[in-house]
């Protein structure tokens, strides 16, 4: 069975992305939020059914842990009660596409961050997906002021709020940032990947996982610049008088194969263990292209992870869905449910 | 002959730095900067003798393109007139040093940045330093906010005065940040190797380099993320329409060796061409510790290329010290002068 981790809705239906553009105007002009569309069953289906699904089965996975798209999430746009309404707003869509391909995808939420804002309305948004709509997780965004960087690091209190949800619910989290309005910043090409290097330092320098041994976060993007800079980690965390990162991260912190090609692959896995790897694509997401020197797109991670050199059955196993499994527990529960 | 294009004076004698502090306290009480301490030729020797030219020695490089301390430029700190001072300060001790071991060390200036300051001392100091103290380049600083990151990208017409000078006076500049004021942001476990990444993103979106033909910029840190994700990168600019990075990127821009382990470095040289990078070890730097799986020290990176699988000897040499001498020309012209 193949679980990739890293799916987002990038195809949703045109009314629901004009509906938040006019949210946004509405908001701007001090205006209460316009009603949400008639989305029907038949355009969520058919925008997934030629995009996501078809990918899934030609280049055959199986399931997909489904997010809204990361970066519309936008949390710098609007203020706190904005925020709330997008992020039920895309939730919702999502369990819609979970309830029409339950077999297919399972859903993780965003949260209604807004910067400077507190969590409560964040640990309430995960506590409704996840025992109302089936969710298995969400997705937290480290800089929820888009490449200003104005809130304290993951391992201040200030995040506590929804680590203790995630913790009480069992629930795993992807640290994903959104859009950057920092010109400094190209969203996909730099601010996604310097927030992954940035939460895995953070991670080395604090204590987090004292506080919450079950804690489980997927850092996105293959860990950003971690893998190749490993040495430069295993050197700081001994700086810092702190344990191995093997010990004192890793237990707690996975990281996926968003990484487009084959030598960065063959360079995770021969420095992270396979237990921490989940499988993922990011698909349909940042690159779309073929690589030219393959003939294959980009974003076909699986092609790279079936060639990687190394690897045992048992570790793909793991990477596939063993791994996941294991960090979103409630979807290991709903697939023995279906016999899988 | 091997050149280290990355070394720091991070061992400067205790009164120029106790100096910045006081620099520093006067600015903040309004009070006239002190004057700058007497320092002798025996304290610079010694700072240097027992660190940086004991590590050269013993690991058997010939010669290090030196500049101050990247993690104290702090641009952030002060004002322009405090950054001048500053710079004029950093650059002169490198002097001092070049000029007791001019077989050893080559001089790299730091520019006197400043928030939201224009790039005209920085361009006058530059001269300075390339025309009356002998220097064969710069640091340029991507970021003088200091984790805030207020300046525009390094594409936009703000930062033309240093590229221009640099054009006009034939020398390169190492793309570095200093130290951040941002607690999100670990100064050389997150901050440096995100600037890496952020300003490889901005020369794929822009097109710097058909303004400015002949600029070479040095990007450390291995290039921070880029070569990891080197087929993101491809994907990206096929997206945005641009040439391969290869095409568009490559020829102006070169990375160095600061990669502290085995497996990253093999990934480097798959992935970027034996012409676009440049020895270089950050040291006494960022990482200073002894790897315990290898018994050797973290940025010893001269190590790694020594093994870097699939190297030819002519890629080596091109590593240690032909691209440098190519990138530096006016190092290679002062190294002919000396029958090197």
């Amino acid at each position: 069975m193949i679980i990739d981790c890293h799916g987002h809705y990038t195809t949703a239906p045109a009314a629901h992305t004009a509906w938040r553009a006019s949210q946004l105007a509405a908001f701007r002009e001090g205006r209460p939020s316009p009603a949400y569309p008639a989305i029907s069953d038949d355009e969520i289906r058919e925008s997934i059914e030629q995009n996501q699904l078809r990918l899934l089965r030609e280049r055959g996975a199986d399931m997909t842990i489904f997010s809204p798209r990361a970066s519309a999430m936008a949390h710098h746009e609007g203020d706190e009660r904005v925020s709330i309404e997008w992020a039920r707003a895309c939730n919702d869509l999502i369990a819609r596409v979970v309830g029409l391909f339950p077999e297919t995808f399972t859903g993780v939420c965003q949260l209604p961050q807004s910067p400077g804002a507190p969590l409560g309305a964040s640990a309430a948004e995960l506590e409704r997906c996840v025992t109302e709509l089936g969710f298995v997780g969400c997705n937290l965004n480290p800089d929820p002021s888009g490449g200003r960087w104005t809130s304290p690091p993951l391992t201040d209190r200030y995040w506590y709020p929804v680590f203790e949800k995630m913790t009480e619910l069992d629930v795993a989290a992807m640290v994903h940032v959104s859009a950057s309005c920092n010109p400094v910043f190209h969203a996909t090409g730099a601010h996604y990947i310097n927030a992954d290097t940035t939460a895995f330092m953070q991670f080395i320098q604090g204590d987090l996982f004292a506080d919450f041994p079950d804690l489980r976060l997927v850092i996105p993007h293959g860990g950003g610049a971690v893998p190749y800079h490993w040495g430069r980690y295993r050197g700081l965390a001994d700086m810092l008088h702190k344990p191995p990162p093997s010990e004192h991260v890793m237990n707690n912190v996975f990281f996926d194969t968003c990484v487009y090609h084959q030598p960065g692959i063959d360079l995770l896995f021969r420095v992270i263990d396979a237990g921490n790897v989940l499988f993922g694509s990011e698909m349909v997401g940042a690159v779309r292209g073929i690589d030219p020197e393959t003939g294959h797109y980009f974003d076909d991670t699986k092609r790279y992870v079936d060639a990687a050199a190394g690897l045992t059955d048992a570790d793909r196993a793991k990477v596939y869905s063993g791994n996941a499994r294991r960090v979103y527990p409630r979807l290991d529960r709903a697939l023995r449910a279906q016999g899988r």
